[in-house]
């Protein structure tokens, strides 16, 4: 019964991540309500156009006038460590890793997980380009260490062993590839009464 | 750290009712990764331009070649009990209860509630528009039912008590004026043991 | 791995309404490390066999010396309204419905609602003893209401419909039977955006 | 308005862990209404006088006709690996980390923990017994691990470091005391987007 526009602004915002019909109508009652603020999502949702990714560790980055520059200011900060890389599912993980203020190499988005629903999932994400980079670093630099640092679900732990056996031929012919995953044990609140066993398993054995 | 494009939508996202700063990141996110989506929200938020509000009742129509054209297609449905109206808060109130399937009059939507706050927020509100409007029909067909359906709020409360005052000289003017406001009592599924003391107290007097 | 007793007391209060076995054991050994609390509860527990149940109106009561003493203090109470009964699942919404305040009528407690799962489930419940009281009170009174004070859930609303069943002989020679059920309508805090039909439905035919 | 009996058991269930007034309601009317139950809860509860504390580690144990049976099976049981003392705050902790089949070591439990509010709390718990325990252990057998295994808690943290503390003078004595504690980092389930500064914080350092 509402009017068109409203209808399809709807049916948009239902397709957002944890949008369900309710809110999205209320997105939608919300941009007719506030038309200032429905012009400047549209002129902000146009930037996007100037929005690339790194073609190093494809987090997003400025498109800016000068030519060439294809590496993101993090990439090309010389005071990072550029023999540790990163792995994270998703950008917004790697903002996460950054606030720790622990972690000073470079990242690499794999732009999300291995889904074991999905055959082609594999393609999806940036494999190939991670495995062309540790082995480019290798032979400039032949130490190196990838952290697997993807979330400690499933599908992450899918996707930290996928990525293990692509890069198994590289710590063969490199005995210096440092391949680890992060930390397991007990998190920041936890309490032994609530703790699952696997967690407790974990917190025992990496006990120091 | 992140592109101003991005950093801007997630300011705008922000905006947006019942979103916090992680889950305006994600939504900025996804446009950037779903470019088709970004540009049919850009086109999709345009066509807002086409939404009107009817004249008589406030809701959202759609604008349309036929000039002259003021009153949405159900305030012009004949088949409508003129005679009654239903008072909402919004529009979204209104459809829920155009779902129930009982109510049959039009409605006229506030565009709000008052605030205790806020000194200004009657002016917000379609009041005027609504007293004219009882008025116009006393007028015409003598007897007329405003139902106050605001939220069982505080505000909502307040604001079925404003307009009561608003329109009690038309009241003592037309004492066949009903003003009534929804049932209070017992919600679907509720326990006595868990129920508040003052919707039992509710339930009791309204008990039939 | 625990002693007898412990688990023992973990298995009796798995029992208890709401406790899973994590609970439970924390009340176990809160007993092993607080022998007074342990000492105290067996002290009250044995107490029960004070308490017995008014034969009027199923509720609890003390015990005392005074023997034929089988009506609870309220069901004695020359001040409040012998013509009216509020027939409740169990003796906790009874309590509710007194704080409220409005209700100064006697009880009927049931000891639980019909199930539908189960055919015996009217056997469970005082409603010979309802049938009883009320055509006992008709005799004597001529006019009586019965409120049915059941939960607004599928099985209260049985249990309402069964006892409305059961007393409609009664109904039909007593003219001044009243027989009604607490509203049903939006209860404190709700919000049409998010009340469900049936609510919102009831709350429109219940206007007033 | 209830019973004395009723009154008093609502008073002690109100002291349990994580129980309410309402709970504690509806666990009195249970007794009353499950008599058998109230039986056996008085019988279970009068049982607490056979339950023991292991002299060594401190967990419940069977009261047996033995005399002098001073240690509970545990720490009697000769497959366990004596070397290692596992330090929980409270028995329930014990029994999860006895599900994980990692842990071959024996208990120490020191029955809560250090309370920043509470000056005496180091007395309530079994320390004083925890560094004989070790200093013995260490004079028959040089080498030992301690694990500490408290919660991830504000609380857990304080107690381990109090006790890494009073261990100390041991620990310069001799070189063969271990103490570690449960490892830090993500939990099973956990993802980088919702995970805390500490917990990943954490999880970077632990890497492996």
């Amino acid at each position: 019964m509402y009017p068109e526009a409203i209808k399809k602004l709807v049916e948009l915002f239902t397709k957002f991540p944890g949008i369900g019909p309710r809110q999205a109508t209320r997105f939608a009652f919300f941009l007719v309500n506030n038309r200032v603020v429905a012009s400047e999502l549209i002129a902000a949702t146009h930037e996007i156009k100037n929005v690339l990714s790194c073609t190093l560790c494809f987090r997003t980055m400025e498109k800016t006038e000068k030519n060439g520059l294809e590496y993101c200011p993090l990439c090309r900060d010389e005071k990072r460590d550029h023999t540790i890389i990163g792995v994270v599912e998703k950008e917004s993980d790697m903002s996460n890793l950054e606030k720790t203020g622990v972690f000073h190499g470079l990242y690499h988005v794999l732009g999300g997980t291995i889904s074991p629903l999905e055959n082609d999932s594999p393609k999806r994400l940036h494999l190939k380009e991670l495995y062309e980079r540790v082995e480019r670093g290798l032979k400039a630099v032949k130490r190196l260490e990838v952290i697997l640092a993807t979330n400690s679900t499933t599908e992450g732990d899918m996707t930290a062993l996928y990525i293990e056996r692509i890069l198994a031929p590289l710590k063969t012919q490199y005995p210096d590839l440092i391949i680890s995953r992060l930390g397991r044990g007990l998190s920041l609140g936890a309490e032994l009464e609530y703790a699952d066993e696997v967690t407790l398993k974990n917190a025992l054995n990496n006990r120091k």
